[in-house]
């Protein structure tokens, strides 16, 4: 299967270029029954959607999505579910000067190499502006498995740049351009972010993401695990550069004595297995940590080379995120709920349904 | 497709439990032609194996593989390559005590939960044993790259506990037990390791992996970037709880200016990206690395439940690693391996063999 | 992967129902630099499409298709192709009566089985609608393989009902609403068909379909033989319930002297084989034959069951084919350039590109 | 993935050479709990080991079977079960002569050009060798299918050569060499095929496969039809050269109110569809047919060339069946066996547990 298609039972595959007609994705394999309309995705959509602060592009998007089919009378019927989000803003005109050059840091230079041709408009395939559809089909996997199973998945950001967050109030998350969990550093956020826009700079993030009520027993050793299922999922992400589960790498420096969670008949005593133990999850909250790094469209010239292999200045203009980051959490988010929806299905294939047997132990 | 299989043109395929008769593999799609015996196996078998130093588990298993299709007159067909590795030294007795107990922080309250049964024998397929067979694929895979393609694949020990390695000695690697490319803290690793058995606790680790020589142009985006597909494959790696590509968490705190990798004709000035730029490789070292959690096998007792639910004090008897990271570098540099050879082939069958376009910077 | 996905490394995904707003398809893996554009597809897609003749079905659908992504300058550029044809005249009023009865060999009941829910407007998914999106994306794969392999695939009608085709002039073939390649039994199909109409019956049809100028080597076995794939897609398409490779069922009552195709350096002596040995493409043309069932939708009324199980009496009014088979020429042609296609891809990650290796044989 | 895989969920992977050491096979995804031990698989393996009368390959084997893991205490865990058989009556010194000739219509010609490499003993890989592994994936998961739904899953000779079966007595199948369900046929079948291997020729044959109780609601339209994947199964069966499903090929000559099988409360009217309507199991029996060409190796010359090109006359000698379709029968049971039990997860996944809904008609 090609490289555009995730997932194995409850598998997306999307298209769609930054500057093309439109963005799509077939969800293939939703139980059929689930009551589904645009709303329901409209609303994480909005969410990662480009434009709602100063902090973030200044691309328009209303990221309108159509369900073209999979739904009938308000319901799933089990048949591909065909998601169309039309391209509106497009600026094309701004990257005329990239056509030929190959910005530091972006996919420009390796696109070159693996395909011999490249749609340069706004990046292409390459632009984060794909997300838009993991986050839609992702919508449709957090409503199952919120559902059928009282799955609840949160993300929020954890660090940018210097910044890291000391609280975590789950109610502020949303109130905030930034995702950010601890209201007193919002005022430091904003003013980070203005000087940083002033400079023409970017910065790093790290987002952490929560799925709590995940029931024991999903995940496919040895290869599948569910770890390893994130990982990828996770690192899928535009910029994302590090994933950590967990301890994460934490765990480095930890004897087992500290590391281990152990049990009582109340429930696990510590989580930093990160509710995975060999790669199958424990009934704990599912945690996870990523890395993203600083955009690489800088107003701030940099060297490179042409494609004849000439020395270039590059200067990008155009309207992009300083910290890409920032919109980060909502597609987060999306692939866990991916992820946790094609390990419930596959989990049900070989196992039959998950069933609460003894001994459950409490969350912590 | 179940989960244990990894890669989708070179597909490795494995069974065995860690007190079963035997580990066994199979290997799809590896290209025909290609000189092959049982030698070119045993060297990196020999490297991951048990009891070769007091530093690991005591359980002696001469890990000799057989080929058993797959190659004629020395060389591949193209037809599929099934490997054995009999167990020649289990000791299931001394197990007999934790088949009704959950030994914290190991996968056994999980596979319960999953499958209602397990193999409880020494972990049965949830024991790091099971990674001889990817040892041996990946020194299939690796001898393709290296031959074909001139790509040199290696690992190493970069932090113990809170020992930290300064200098890189390739040299030095396969020199001391530890794979330590730092001769200078070779002794400190021993006074370490020697304590930490003494007092029946463990300890995480932190590996790296490095490959040269990487064409440009591998990976498929957007899911199957191939730095998504290393996270996949080293997440499965047992133990391991983060992994990182490049500057990794460190690019959270990083700016732009400062993470992007600039070029010059004459190559690229820095490597933030570890070698993959929007997921495809971008002709520098492909750098990742590796979070190892410590042994959850402890003498020191720990609590936990009895598969009624009891509470229960359990203490681990058996032979184990009081580090797993110490043996994982081979398995790290295999899982690499295997990936690398996949996403050449996925490459070649896409867009036909890598070729060396203008420009190709060199490497840094 | 889920069942709307057809090819490994060539992967066709489809959406859409029958009076649902649009049908739509991602193509993954196409290879990049292909000149491609809307009027490559359309040829096939008009061929296909109803309403053309008096013997298909009148709904009137201009079946117009838009290339939404993955192609940039007229190229392809490697990333997914997005193609989208909106539905137009859906009268869905038409089918109100149906919605709590099953139509006699029709998917209904099944489908009801299957997912406890169905769009039940003009069978929804089951419909042979779906079919539009099979031909657009074979249109992208045949021109793959006669632009650089050569290879040219042509079908026809080979039986309708009693009447057989007696001689094989391709150039006829576009020239009748039938795909006859026998002009003189064209008269003869009209009448049939005429009389069949007012009848309210219907008939079945042979459809044979040839590839020529396919290169030795194509097929992965022992699964994934290229015949078995070819049977794979060709039972794919609605209603076909029988396939032949070769000599076909022929070969039951042939002896072995009789059926093997000897060689001489001038070529193969016959094509029993169909082009296929072992699973292998043998440089011969690929021949294939399918048998499609008389279409279900029938005037003439027939005994069936409601959703309650009370008997019911069942007419089928809307708007049909009499002949299935009539429109499956372009379809058959479809899926054998999909699965030539993926097999190339599949081929040339193993082995390197096709080569012309001493001897090839002459075809016959 | 490559092509010695079969199915999705339950997936099978086989290796192994003629006249190699051992054929090996990996089943992964098999539910856990399932009792199972070696003796569930040697009955099938034995139903088509080779040796056991006159009318076959006198090649001695007795193809016993190791289960090497995923099986505890007795029963299957859920992890991947190993299998494994060694070859213990290899004769290559047979086969020194054809290393350098390609034997008409064997695969050795395609294996030639495909692999560029080929272990012509016994025909290595392409050997109908093979076939035993997929007998003893088959068993498992028709134990499974029996077990847990009931299903039954028989198959039987209905045509060699000139002779057609004209009665079906299921319990008369195992009592001849032939599995031959109309005993007055035997002594005809004995009589052609001594005369047969005087001659030296070979025939071709028709075997039929049924499978009962199979619940509605398995297929996974509109690709991956159960019927459609019934036909790739059956058709990577060596020598398969035509698949049909229920009426299949004499529906070219039906009308529709011939063909449709009309339903009443009390059950349907026929079985034109073979048990499949729209993709998906009806609840009628699953009736399949596929043709086998006669085998290939013949002691009577036959024309081919060199690997130089060179013209050369073939005999073929070795031991083997004249009549290859003798043994087929336990092989297309399994083969209909695996579809089954991996559709049969499919549907789990998607649609949870087959559920007998109203309302569920009357098998005929």
């Amino acid at each position: 299967m090609s490289g555009n298609t995730f997932g194995k039972l409850f598998t997306v595959t999307t298209f769609g270029e930054s500057h093309g007609p439109a963005l799509g994705c077939i969800i293939d394999g939703c139980p059929p029954g689930l009551a589904l309309s645009e709303a329901d995705l409209q609303r994480d959509l909005d969410r990662r959607k480009p434009g709602t602060s100063r902090h973030t592009t200044q691309r328009r998007e209303p990221d309108e999505v159509r369900i073209l089919s999979g739904v009938f009378e308000g319901r799933t019927t089990g048949t591909p579910i065909g998601l169309l989000i039309e391209n509106t803003d497009q600026r094309s005109k701004d990257y005329g000067r990239i056509a030929r050059q190959f910005r530091p840091a972006h996919a420009d230079y390796t696109y070159w190499h693996k395909y011999g041709i490249r749609d340069y408009r706004g990046g292409g395939r390459s632009s984060a502006r794909e997300t838009a559809m993991r986050v839609a089909a992702g919508a449709v996997a957090r409503k199952f498995l919120a559902e059928r199973l009282g799955i609840r998945i949160r993300g929020y950001l954890a660090q940018l740049g210097p910044i890291r967050v000391e609280t975590l109030d789950w109610d502020q998350v949303d109130r905030n351009p930034f995702f950010c969990p601890d209201p007193d550093k919002v005022p430091e956020l904003e003013a980070y972010m203005d000087a940083l826009r002033k400079e023409g700079d970017s910065i790093g993030a790290r987002i952490n993401v929560v799925a709590e009520g995940v029931p024991p027993g999903l995940g496919e050793p040895i290869f599948d695990r569910l770890d390893a299922d994130l990982a990828h999922a996770l690192m899928s992400i535009n910029a994302v550069k590090g994933v950590e589960i967990g301890a994460g790498f934490a765990c480095v420096e930890q004897k087992g004595t500290e590391h281990r969670d152990e049990m009582t008949p109340e429930g696990f005593l510590s989580n930093n297995a990160g509710g995975v133990l060999g790669g199958i999850s424990s009934g704990q909250p599912i945690v996870a940590s990523i890395a993203l790094k600083p955009t690489s469209s800088l107003r701030l010239p940099g060297r490179s080379i042409d494609v004849e292999g000439n020395p270039v200045e590059v200067i990008t203009t155009g309207r992009h995120d300083p910290c890409v980051g920032i919109r980060a959490t909502p597609i987060a988010e999306a692939m866990m709920a991916i992820v946790l929806m094609d390990h419930y299905l596959r989990h049900r294939a070989q196992n039959g349904d998950v069933a609460v047997t003894t001994p459950v132990l409490g969350q912590r």
